[in-house]
C-alpha cells in the first residue's frame, strides 16, 4: 500500500498554486494524488489516503479526498481511507455513513467511497460496530487501531501492571470480528487491525491473538521499519497483511538516488520508489500461486 | 452549551430538500443550523457542532460545518467543534491546524475556526500536543475524552484490575495541561476534559484530579442525565465546567409539551427549550457576580 499524505510544502515547484488559498491549494493536493496514483497502479494493490491532509484544507480539501477515491478506483487500485474515527451511538452511525458506507444521494456514487477505513475503537464496540455493519453490508472493511507506531503511545498502551492495552485491542478486535457473517470465504475477516512492528517476539504473540484479522502495518521507510521487521506480522501462509510505505515512496523526488536514476522526471522517481518498496515487501508475501488461491 | 448534532430525517418538513443528493441535504442542513443558532443566541453562551453529522455530506457537509461556525460567531456565541480527532505526529500536526489553528489561506479567516475542539487522546501526547500548541498560539482550548458517557466503553475502560483507564487518561490531561503557558488568567488551563458524570462519588473523586481542568459535561437531557448529577462536575466555586445538551434542546418541536406552549412554530419550541435547559443548569453554575470575577 502506498500512502498518499502530501504536504503543499513538499510538492514540486510545478505544482505550486500561485495563491494561498483553500482552493488552490486543494487543487495542487488533487493534481500530486493523480499524478501518484498514475505512477503506482499496477506495481501496488492499494493506496491508503490520509484524510488528515486533505482536512487542513477544509471544504476544498474534503472534496479532493473523495475524488481521489474515486480517480483510484479508476486506476483499478483498492482504497484505504485513513481517517481514524471513533465515536459512540449515533455519532459512530453517522460517521460510518460518511466515511464507509453506500452513499444515500443521487450526486455520490459507490466510486468514492473507500475499500476500507481506519478506526479507532477506544470508545468500546459501539465505535466499532457501526463501521462493521457499513462493511458487512458494503462488501468493504475496517483496520482498528490496536497498536501505534509512535513510541509516545507507550504512556497509554502501558499503563497497566498486569497487561497492555493493545493486547487487550487485539483481544477485542479478534471477538468484534469473529461473527460468522463478518468472515470471507478467504478466513479472513472485514474488521481488521492496524499493527505497528515492534521487536519480532512481541508481533508474533500480537499475530497469535489474531489468527483471522487481516492487518494494515504501518511504519515501513520513513518511520524506520525495514521489510525483514514486518515478517511477523504476516500468517504463515505468507497473507492476512499488507505494508504501508508513505513518504518514503511519494517524496521520492527528494531522495539524490531517485534523482540520479530519474533525473527532474519527479513522477518517474514515485514510480520507481514504488517499484523498490514492492520488490523488497514481496518476498514476504505469498507465491503468485498461492495468492491466488487463498485471494 | 447546546449540541448542534442535526439529522435530515429529523428536520422539520418545511427543510425537506426536493432532491436527495449532497448539496440539497447540506442546504437544508445549513438552513436549520442558522435557525438554531439564532432561537438560542443570548441564551447559552456556546454551541458545540458535531462534525460528523456533517461529514455524512461529503464536502457539502463540511463547508456548512465551517459556514456555520462563522455564523455562531456573529450571534456571539462561542464554538466547540466537536471532532474527536486523535493521531500521531506529523498527521496530528494537520488535524490541530485543519480544526483549530489559524487558516494559513487568504479566503479562510478566524471566524470559521471553532473556540475549542474534542481530541481523542489515545495516542499519547504528541496526539494531544499538537492541539495544545495550536490552541496557545491562537487563543482556543480544547477537551480531551476522558470518560465517555456510553456505558459500551466500560470493556475498555476498565480492563485494568488495578486502575481505570479514565482515571489514567485524567492524570495525564491534568500533566499535559500543567504548562505555565497554557494556564490562563482565570486559573483554568486550556486543555480540558470530556467527562460524562456517573454517580456522584466517581465524578467528585475525576474533579479532584482535575483541580485546573474545564470541563466539558456531555449526557444531559436525551442521554438521561439530569442538572444534579452535574453537580459535581463544577469546582466549588460553580465554575470550571459547561454542560451539554443535544437532542433535548434542538428537536423541542417533537415533544407535546413544547408543542402545546408554541404551537408549530418549531424555532419558538428550540427557544423555549433552551431556555429550560439554562434554568436547569443555571444554579449549578457561579453567580453573576462570582462569574464576572473568575472569568
Amino acid at each position: 500500500v502506498v500512502g498518499i499524505d502530501p504536504v503543499l510544502e513538499r510538492l514540486p515547484a510545478a505544482l505550486q498554486p500561485d495563491e494561498p488559498t483553500l482552493a488552490g491549494a486543494a487543487s495542487a493536493l488533487e493534481t500530486f494524488g493523480h499524478e501518484v496514483l498514475g505512477a503506482v497502479a499496477g506495481i501496488v494493490p492499494a493506496v491508503k489516503i490520509n484524510s488528515a491532509f486533505f482536512e487542513v484544507l477544509h471544504e476544498a480539501g474534503v472534496g479532493a479526498y473523495y475524488r481521489l477515491i474515486a480517480a483510484a478506483h479508476e486506476h483499478g487500485l483498492l482504497v484505504i481511507g485513513d481517517v481514524k474515527r471513533g465515536d459512540i451511538g449515533s455519532t459512530a452511525r453517522l460517521y460510518a455513513r460518511g466515511h464507509l458506507a453506500t452513499p444515500r444521494f443521487t450526486d455520490a456514487g459507490d466510486e468514492r467511497m473507500p475499500d476500507a477505513v481506519t478506526v479507532a475503537g477506544y470508545l468500546g464496540e459501539s465505535a466499532v460496530r457501526a463501521f462493521a455493519e457499513a462493511a458487512r453490508e458494503a462488501g468493504r472493511g475496517l483496520y482498528v487501531l490496536v497498536r501505534p507506531s509512535d513510541p509516545g503511545a507507550d504512556v497509554i498502551h502501558e499503563f497497566c501492571p498486569d497487561r497492555r492495552l493493545y493486547e487487550h485491542m487485539a483481544d477485542l478486535v479478534h471477538r468484534w470480528g469473529s461473527a460468522a457473517n463478518l468472515i470471507g470465504e478467504c478466513g479472513l475477516s472485514c474488521v481488521g487491525a492496524v499493527v505497528a512492528p515492534k521487536d519480532p517476539a512481541s508481533t508474533a504473540a500480537l499475530r497469535a491473538r489474531l489468527p483471522h484479522t487481516p492487518w494494515l502495518v504501518p511504519g515501513y521507510g520513513a518511520q524506520g521499519a525495514g521489510a525483514e521487521s514486518c515478517r511477523p506480522c504476516f500468517r504463515a501462509d505468507g497473507g492476512g497483511a499488507v505494508v504501508n510505505a508513505s513518504r518514503s515512496v511519494i517524496y521520492a523526488y527528494e531522495q539524490v538516488s531517485y534523482q540520479q536514476r530519474c533525473g527532474d522526471d519527479w513522477v518517474a522517481c514515485i514510480r520507481a520508489a514504488a517499484q523498490d518498496f514492492a520488490a523488497d515487501i514481496a518476498p514476504l508475501g505469498p507465491t503468485a500461486g498461492a495468492a491466488a488461491t487463498t485471494g
